[in-house]
C-alpha cells in the first residue's frame, strides 16, 4: 500500500502535511467523523490517486479558527484524480480513469439527488442535508489535500474526462471543475446572467473571478467586479472585467460611472459572511455589507446569486446575532425591488460536464483567469498563508507532480 | 357628469367616504400625487364605473399610520368595473366592457412590462419602479374605492371578462382577481408549489387564504396555514386546510404532528412586516418572525414565496433598523439549506386571465374561501374597522349595488 | 424458492399464463434478451413479490402483432410490489418495503439519468437509449406480469411508499404510478397545462383518462376528451370531462361548441401510431390523424404533448413510409402557429413521488377515473382480450390477491 | 414631404426600385393589404427614415414565386431607422431616436403579446396570428426596403439605441437585430444551447450563421454548420465553426469525425422548406430532409429549434402533400429519442435588447460573421440576384447612405 500524506488542520492558523492512513472502503473513526457515519461501508466508492487538489476560500474559514473544526481534520474538497482502486459496486467508472470530483458528496439515490440538488443530499451527512470532503460538520468524509482519497458513490459523483491525455494537458483548468468554476457559474445562473447582461460580482477572490469568467461564458455584456484588494482587482481586469474598489466607497457610484446607470441586471455575492465594510469601514468586518450592497445595485425585477458562504454558527462573529448566522438585511429594499435570491452550495454535478466541454474546446481560460498557481503538496502551508494574506492566486496542490509534468510553462509564485 | 364618492384616508385610524372629483383623462394635483406626474395626460385610459372594490390588508398599513400616506389620499387598489368612457387612444377595450384591474399600474411599453414584470413598471411612478392605485409613494394614481376611477394604459392593463352576464353572476369571486387571488397564487408559484406539494402558509388573512386556495388549485397534497387568530384559522379549515396556532408555539412541532416530518416542501409568507412573534411573544411585533420561521420549516433545497409586504420605511417600527426596513434574518440557516426566496408585488397580469378561467369554470371558490363580505361604499369605515380587529372576512365594497344585485344570497356581516 | 408464473406472449393475438423461472440477480438468456445484456449481474437489484401489475395499451401493440416481439416474451412493465430479496449493493431499499416501479429502467449513473431523463437512460439497453420491462427492443429485462420480478438499480428506481398499511388501502390507485398516471401527467406538463387552461386530449383509453385526470389536478379550467369509443367517452364524462366524438367528425367544430372558440390552449396526443381517422374514416387506420388534429386545434403559441407511442418500425403499417415510422405531418401549419412539441417515454421518476402524495392525501381518484378493474393473474388473457375490444377499463392483475384483500368493494367486470 | 422609393416585387424573379407613397398614419388599400386592415388608423405609430434594411432569405421565397405574393408588394421586414414623425399616441419614443424594428408586428395589448409571444400577435393580421412588414399573407403592412416606413405600436415594438452616435458606429451589426440575429439566437435557445453544448446547425445562410454566432455567444463548445454551398461553409469556418458538406453525404458520419460521436446535444434547422437533399440528392428539393436529419443527429433527450420557415401553402412544391405544407417526417425516430421541437417565427422582442447589449459591448461580431455587404437602395435588384445565386453574404440596403457614412471601411461586393 502506497504512503499517504495529507494536509491536516492543527488549530487556528496552523496546517501541516502529515502522514496519514491510506484510504479504505470504510469510513473510520477520526477527527470530525460523525459517529453515525463511523463504520459505514463504501463498496460504491473508488480510491483516487490525487492529480490536483486546490486550496479553497472556505478552507480558510476553518483555518482561521472561525468554525468548530476539530484539530486533526484532513482538509481539502477540490479534487481531481486518477482511479487506482474500484469498489465492488462500481459499474461504469474504471481503474485508470481520470476524473473530477464534485466537492459535494451525494448518494445519487435520495429525493434531492434525483431532483439534481446534490448540494443537499439526504444520505451522506447524519447532521443535515449536504456534505463535503474534509469539512467541519459535513459528515466526516476525509479531505482530499492528500496523495490518495476515497470517493463514495463513484458512478454517480464522478465526471470522467473522455480523453485522458488531452485532459492532462488541461489539468490546471480542469481542476477548477471540482468547486470554484461551477460555484461561480451557479452564482451567475441563479442571478439570471445571460447574453447581454450587466453583472456585478462582489469579491475578486477565486470564486469571484470564476463567477466573472462564467458571466463572460454566458454572454454577459459587462462584468464588474468589486473588491478592496488591489492585486485581485488587477487580476479581474486582466481578462476584461471592469472593477470597482469598495475600499474607496460603496460601489453604486462607480457602477454608474461604468454603465451610465447606477444598477446592474444581475448580482453575485462571492464573498460571504467574512465580508468587510465598504469605504471607511473597509477594515472592519461587516458580515451583511455585501448582501445589502447587491440588493442596492441590482435593478428592480432582478435576481441575486449568493454562492458566498453564510453559516449557521460563527463563534468568531462580532455580535450575538451573527454568531448564530443572523444578519441585519435590508429586506424592505429587496422587496420593493421585487428581487429574488438564491443561496447555498453549488450542486456541482449540474454544471461540471458542460464546463469541462467548454474547457476542452478552448472556450474558456479559467486557470489563467484565477491565476492558478501550482505547489507541491508539502508546500500547502505556504499556500494557505499566502492565500490568507490576500494573494491574487488560486493555489493548486500537486501531490504526485502530475500537474507540473503536464504544464507547458508552470506558473509558480516568484 | 355623475357624482363621485370615494374612501379617503383622513389620518391614523380614520377613513371617510367623501365626495370627490369625477375622473378625467389627466392626472391632477392632489394628496400624494408625485409632482412629476401632475398634468400627465392619459388618452390611453378609460373611466370605470366601479362594480366592486375591496379593502386590502396593505390599505391597513396606511390607515394604521404605519406609513407616510398623506391625509386626503383616496384609497383602493382592488378594482373591478364597467367601462363608461374610453380614451382617445384606446383600441380594444370598449364602452360597456366589464373588466378586472390589476392593482399594479403598468405602461405596457417599458423593459419590465415587456418582460412580464408589471409590478416594477418603469414609467408610471417617478419615485421608483412599480405603482398602484391609491397608495403611498406609488405615484399618486387615484384610488378606486369610489364610484368611478381612471385606469391608464387600459388596453394593456385591463382583463375583459368574455361574457358580461356570466361574469356578473360570479362578480364576488372575480373581484379577487385584482389583487389577492393572484398575489396568493404568485406566492405559491414562487415557492414552487405543484401537484403533491406540502405547503406552509404563514398568515390566514385574505392573502393567506388566497394562497391556500391557490395551493389546492395547483394540486398541493397538504396545505397548512398558520395564524394566531382563531376565526381566521377556522376559516382556513373550512375549505380543507390544516392549521397551526402560532400563538401556542413555533409551528415546527405542529407541522410535524400533521405531516410526520417537521418540514414542508414550500412556504409562503403572507404576513409581512407587521408580524407578531410566536408562542409567548404573540402579542409583540416581531417583524422578522415569519421570514425566519419559513426558513426553519422549509425543506433543504426548497423555495419561499414572500408576497407579504416588507417596506423601505416604517416610521412606527420598534427599532431603528426596522424603521429603515432592515430585519435580522437567519440567512446562515437559509444558506445551509440552499433555500431560494422570491419577493415583491405580484405581477397580476401574469396570472389573472388563467385564474379568471378557473373561476368561470367553477374550479375554485375564492370568494367563499376568503369569506367575501359585501358592504355598500358608505360602510367602508366599518369594513376597515372590522378588518383591523381581525375579522375573518374579505370586505368588498359595492358602490352601485351591482354585486348585491347579482348575488343569489348576499353574505353580509351578522 | 417460490413458484413463479408470468404472462407470456405466444404470438399474435395470444397471451398465456405460464410457469417461469424465479428471478435471480443476473440477466439470463431468453426471448428478446439483447445478447450484450446476457450475463449482466444486478447486485444493485431487488426481487419483488408483485402486488399489482397492469395491462398497458402499449402491451397491446405487441400482442396485436404490430411489432417484432419474440414468442416467449414475458410481458408487463407496470409493476408495484413488496421487496422480498435485496441485492448486495442495495443500501436504502429494505426487505418488506412496498414500492412502485417506474416502467422505464434507468441506471441512475449516466448523463441522462443525472439530467432527470430516465426515459432515455444510456446504460440499460444496448440497442438504444431507454428501456422497459417485458418489452420488445428494450434490452430484454423480464416483464412483471408475474408473481415475482427483478428490479435493477433499486435504490435509484424505486419509490417506497412511506406507510405500508396506508398504501395498501390505496393500492388500486397507487398501481397507476408505474406508468399511466405519470405518462398522462407528463403529456399535460409538456403541453403547458396549468391553472385555467383549456385542454384537448386525444384518446379516452387509460392514458388519455390519466391525462384528463392530470389536467384537472394541474388546475385546468376545461378538459375535453376525444375518442370514437362511446364507453370510453362516457367514462371521461364520469369525472367532469367534456367529450367529442371523433367518429362523427373532426373535433374542431365540437370544441367550438363547448368553448365558444375552435381551439384550446394545450393538446395531448394520448393515442399514438395506431390512430384511426376521424369522421367517415373512423374505421381506417390513419396514423398521422391525431398529430395533425392536435396541431389544428391548439392555439397559436401553444404546445403539444405527445405521450402516445410512435415507433421506428411498424411491420403492420399500411404504407412503406409508416412501416419505418415516417408520417405525413402538417408541419407548415404547426410552424405558422409557432407550436412546440414534446415526444417520448415519460420519465416516470420526475413525477411519481408528487403524484403519490396527491393520491395518499385524497387529491385525486385515478383508479376510479380509469375504471381500474382487478383480475387474478391467471385471467390476464381475458383482460387482454377485453381491453383489445375497447373495454373502458384499466385491467390490474393481482397475482397474490393483495389488491383484492385491500379493496373495500372490489370492482370487477360483470 | 420627402420622396420615397421602395423595393417592389414585380413577379417571379423580378424586383424593382420604384417611387411610392410617403407613409401616413393610416393603412391604405394596396397590393396584399387585407381588406379588413384597410383604413386602419395608427396614431400609435411612427414614421422612420430607414437607416438600414436587409434582404432576407424569406423574401427570396416570394421573389422566387414560391408564394402567392401579389405583384406590386413593397418588400422588406428587416428595418433600422431614425424616427422622423411621431404619432399622437406615442409617449416614450421621440423624434430623432435611432431604433431597431422587430420584423414581427405586434400590438402589445393582446394575450399573446402579454405572454411575450409577439410572433403570433392576435391583433395585427386579420388572417391569422402573426404579422410582418412587406410579406405575403401578413396583413398588408408596407415593407421597409424603402426610404421611409411606418411602424405601428411604436412604444411597444421599437428598441431605442441608448446612444445614437455610438450606435451609428455599429449600425452594420445592429441592423441584424431586426430579424436574423434574434432568429438564429431563438433557434439556439429553443434547441437548449448553453455553455459546453455541441451544436449542429443546418444551413450556412445568414440565419444559419446567425445561429452559429449565437451558439458561441451562449457558450457552446463546438458549433458544426452543414450546407452544400462551399462559400457559405468557408464563411462559417471564418469564425470558428466546424463544417460538414452535405452535398457529400448525410452529416452523421462527418459529425462523428469531428466530435468522436455521431450526435450533438442540440440542433437547429436554419433551412426550412426549400431544403435540398443530402449526398446524391443535393440538387433535388427534398423539403423534409433537414427536419429528418436533425432528428437523426440530435442525442436522445435533446431538443431541436426550427427557425427555418415551413409554410401552409407552397404552390411550387413537388407533390400535393407538400403543396399544403405536409411533409413525411420520421416522427417514430424523434419519439424514440424523446426529442422536443420548437417551431415558428422568432419573437424578436424577447431577445433584441440583450443582443444589442452584446453588440454594443463588443461581445459579438455579427456583421462580420454573416459577411454583411452594403448596397445602395437602388442596387437592391442586384442584391436579390446575388443572394439567390448563393452569395455568402448578407445584403444590407442603405437608402440614405447612413451606413456607408459610418463604416470605417465599407465592405462591398468586388
Amino acid at each position: 500500500m502506497p504512503e499517504n500524506k495529507a494536509v491536516i488542520y492543527e488549530g487556528p492558523g496552523k496546517v501541516e502535511v502529515e502522514s496519514t492512513e491510506y484510504p479504505s472502503f470504510e469510513l473510520k473513526e477520526g477527527p470530525g467523523v460523525n459517529p453515525l457515519n463511523v463504520g459505514r461501508k463504501t463498496p460504491h466508492g473508488v480510491i483516487l490517486k490525487v492529480a490536483a487538489t486546490n486550496i479553497c476560500g472556505s478552507d480558510q474559514h476553518m483555518v482561521r479558527g472561525r468554525t468548530t473544526a476539530p484539530q486533526g481534520l484532513a482538509l481539502g474538497h477540490e479534487i481531481t484524480g486518477e482511479v487506482v482502486e474500484v469498489g465492488r459496486d462500481v459499474e461504469f467508472i474504471k481503474e485508470g480513469d481520470l476524473v473530477s470530483v464534485p466537492f459535494n458528496i451525494a448518494c445519487g439515490r435520495c429525493r434531492n439527488c434525483k431532483e439534481g440538488k446534490t448540494g443537499v443530499c439526504l444520505n451522506v451527512n447524519p447532521d443535515r442535508p449536504g456534505s463535503a470532503y474534509g469539512y467541519v460538520d459535513m459528515g466526516g468524509w476525509t479531505g482530499g489535500q492528500a496523495d490518495y482519497v476515497l470517493v463514495p458513490y463513484a458512478d454517480w459523483n464522478l465526471l470522467k474526462f473522455p480523453d485522458k491525455e488531452r485532459a492532462l494537458d488541461k489539468i490546471l483548468d480542469l481542476t477548477m471543475l471540482s468547486d470554484i468554476f461551477p460555484t461561480g457559474f451557479h452564482g451567475c445562473v441563479s442571478a439570471g446572467v445571460g447574453p447581454g447582461s450587466t453583472v456585478y460580482i462582489a469579491g475578486a477572490g477565486p470564486v469571484g473571478l470564476s463567477a466573472a469568467t462564467s458571466a463572460f461564458l454566458l454572454g454577459a455584456a459587462v462584468v464588474i467586479v468589486g473588491d478592496l484588494n488591489q492585486d485581485r482587482l488587477a487580476q479581474a481586469r486582466s481578462f476584461g472585467c471592469e472593477t470597482v474598489d469598495v475600499s474607496q466607497a460603496d460601489p453604486k457610484d462607480q457602477i454608474e460611472q461604468i454603465l451610465g446607470v447606477p444598477e446592474v441586471d444581475c448580482a453575485v455575492d462571492a464573498v460571504g459572511f467574512e465580508a468587510r465594510g465598504h469605504g471607511r469601514e473597509a477594515q472592519t468586518e461587516r458580515p451583511a455589507t455585501v448582501l445589502n450592497t447587491v440588493m442596492d445595485v441590482t435593478r428592480a425585477g432582478g435576481a441575486v446569486g449568493i454562492p458566498g458562504l453564510y453559516v449557521t454558527g460563527d463563534p468568531g462573529a462580532a455580535d450575538e446575532a451573527a454568531r448564530e448566522g443572523s444578519l441585519s438585511l435590508r429586506i424592505g429594499l429587496g422587496w420593493a425591488k421585487s428581487l429574488s435570491f438564491a443561496t447555498g452550495q453549488c450542486p456541482v454535478m449540474r454544471y461540471h460536464r458542460q464546463l469541462m466541454m467548454a474547457i476542452l474546446h478552448d472556450r474558456v481560460q479559467i486557470a489563467k483567469n484565477v491565476n492558478a498557481t501550482v505547489l507541491p503538496l508539502e508546500d500547502a502551508p505556504r499556500g494557505y498563508a499566502d492565500f490568507d494574506k490576500g494573494a491574487a492566486r488560486k493555489f493548486v496542490l500537486d501531490p504526485h507532480g502530475i500537474v507540473r509534468a503536464h504544464m507547458p510553462q508552470p506558473r509558480q509564485p516568484a
